[in-house]
């Protein structure tokens, strides 16, 4: 059997540049070391073993999780730390309990008074001292609780007091997302690491136990100037990087590791444009860069070398076609340029939607051969 | 083992109301008939066996699909009589031949010469006369040859001179989804028939065969009020309905039959939010109704017997976490209202991008029981 390159796969796919994904784990990792934490990545983004081995490689400590179906693929695969940030559902204890029973170290969060009573009478019940995370607020952006919140310790008091394990604290700034300047970046990183730390003060100082201290998103990590008091760094989306971390100011376009490879099905050549087999099924609905400093539409157009062509984007989409134009005039060379048949490659606004959209991951080496890389899917 | 119902199964999951699919079913093809128009279904909404074979029973014949990885889930399932409508790309030729020598009635599209040419070629080369309709553009939507374009009968000439079966014309009004009045609708419908109409006619006159004359949008097809010319008619989201459709106008919020079972897993009452584990993940980051006549954020909330709880939608969502609001003036009641652990249903903007992001969907009978019927994902 041939081994399959870009020119042969069937398209579209979805295509990691293994280059590039190993410049971004090292980068971070180096960051990580030099500002002497702990890492611990999101696997949410690739939701693939082979990419988490590369992070563990790297000097990763630990998994961090959104769903527990990662929990149950990365267990049975050897990674035995989780870390499962999203708020513990009632319902899914069991799981949790059975995952725990198999030997899986699986940390759970909680921001809330009901929650946490819900895990220690569950914990008590069944004889397991889960291990809990007080997820803390320190952006306004989603959930958790706010440092100076009475209800911190609260939920900390209803924790260890019911037997659980009091972890830690963790927070995530996901509104760094929305900034796009090193200035504010910063301020973002230093907001974020001191209201955990003051979060983790508080609770040592009523006498509760918080050796973890978890904050962190890609933007945030990248541009921290100083991590006192903190453990460990979480972040997930800088392993592949894509255009809205371009334009938050983290990652060049040639930084960006995951494409779609796309293939020219057909020409309106009057309005300048190519309609490709990347629809939004392959690029996902996400729009992310559209209320950002640039708008890539549904994605930056590349040669299959993976080099930009600067001013053709993914301007439309529909399930199945893509819409590639230039911006600005119409580029009525357009069935010229890019004939039936031609290759090309799409970066994505948000690497995290597009994977997903796809079963498996073509992993491109500096040789030019794929090799397949399986990712999950569903819960 | 216990029948799963809405109360025990795992969340977020992709709920299909049957009662409601088999009410949109009987409504688009008891219509179909009173037009006299055949009626095939597209399952590129669906992917599910299940859903089509339920389209099959009530009266449509044949399928439409968006990739040949469709077309061989459901020739397998003993679905023959296929129509790939989706410019054919050269290097598919093969998988499609491949199909049609195993007995599948498979029809591809055109809507350009070097497409057509490339096809006839593979075709000849093959000893095989593929069935192509060429794609017509009625609307400016994305793909095909204007009915009056001289290419038209350059490409007809193309296939029929190079022994391929000149099946027929097809078109889609995809346009029509931008629309939201009855008389505008109507108008689009018309303009579809009619610019399909006269591309068949334009075949005809120079004696080429068009036996095929096929059109249809969800909009266009359900506010037709004549098909003369037709022969047949295609439509997708029809089955489920979503928020677009709604606003568009051609279902009510109680006919859409698709949702997505989440439960609340936190609260930030001064901001009037629950936190719910749908995020975009579960609901696509379409945001369809963003510039429609009602902005459903990423979805209408509904209680768990499926009835809309009016103002509350989710406003926001990241990947596992959505956010859940009331329009208007904050609800601070809401923590009460929608305690930890509350099961809610969340109505999509777009069917075909949420049911995507779930490997199966469970089927909801009138009795309460759940059915997993299963669908594909990827190409």
């Amino acid at each position: 059997m041939t081994a399959l390159t870009l020119a042969t796969i069937d398209t579209p796919a979805a295509i990691v540049e293994r280059p590039r994904m190993q410049h971004n784990i090292a980068r971070m990792q180096a960051r990580m070391n030099a500002l002497g934490v702990r890492f611990r990545p999101h696997v949410k983004t690739s939701k693939c073993i082979d990419i988490a081995r590369a992070q563990r490689d790297a000097g990763a400590q630990g998994i961090t999780v959104s769903t527990l179906k990662e929990a149950e693929q990365f267990f049975a695969a050897g990674f035995t730390d989780i870390l499962y940030a999203v708020g513990m559902a009632q319902h899914r204890l069991p799981h949790a309990l059975e995952l725990r029973r198999r030997g899986c170290a699986l940390s759970i969060i909680t921001d809330g008074v009901a929650s946490a009573r819900a895990i220690a009478e569950f914990g008590r019940a069944n004889g397991e001292a889960f291990d809990v995370l007080i997820e803390v607020d320190t952006d306004g952006h989603r959930s958790g609780i706010r440092p100076d919140d009475d209800v911190l310790l609260e939920v900390a008091h209803v924790l260890h007091g019911g037997g659980m394990h009091l972890a830690g604290v963790m927070t995530h700034a996901g509104s760094s997302y929305d900034l796009d300047t090193p200035e504010a970046l910063r301020a973002m990183a230093e907001q974020e690491r001191a209201g955990c730390v003051r979060a983790a003060q508080r609770l040592r100082d009523a006498g509760l136990p918080c050796p973890i201290v978890s904050v962190g998103s890609t933007p945030t990590a990248l541009m921290a100037e100083r991590l006192d008091g903190v453990t460990e760094v979480r972040a997930g989306v800088y392993v592949f990087f894509d255009l809205v971390m371009r334009n938050v100011g983290v990652c060049s376009t040639d930084e960006v590791a995951l494409s779609v490879l796309t293939t020219v099905i057909g020409h309106q050549v009057e309005k300048g444009w190519a309609i490709v087999d990347a629809g939004w099924m392959a690029m996902s609905r996400d729009r992310g860069t559209q209320k950002q400093k640039r708008d890539y539409g549904y994605g930056q157009v590349c040669g299959l070398d993976g080099a930009v062509l600067d001013g053709y984007v993914l301007s439309g989409a529909n399930q199945e076609h893509g819409i590639l134009s230039h911006e600005g005039a119409p580029d009525t060379d357009i069935a010229t340029r890019f004939p039936i048949g031609t290759r090309l490659r799409i970066l994505p606004n948000h690497a995290c939607a597009t994977g997903a959209q796809f079963p498996e991951y073509q992993a491109l080496g500096e040789d030019g051969a794929l090799q397949t890389w399986g990712r999950f899917h569903g819960w």
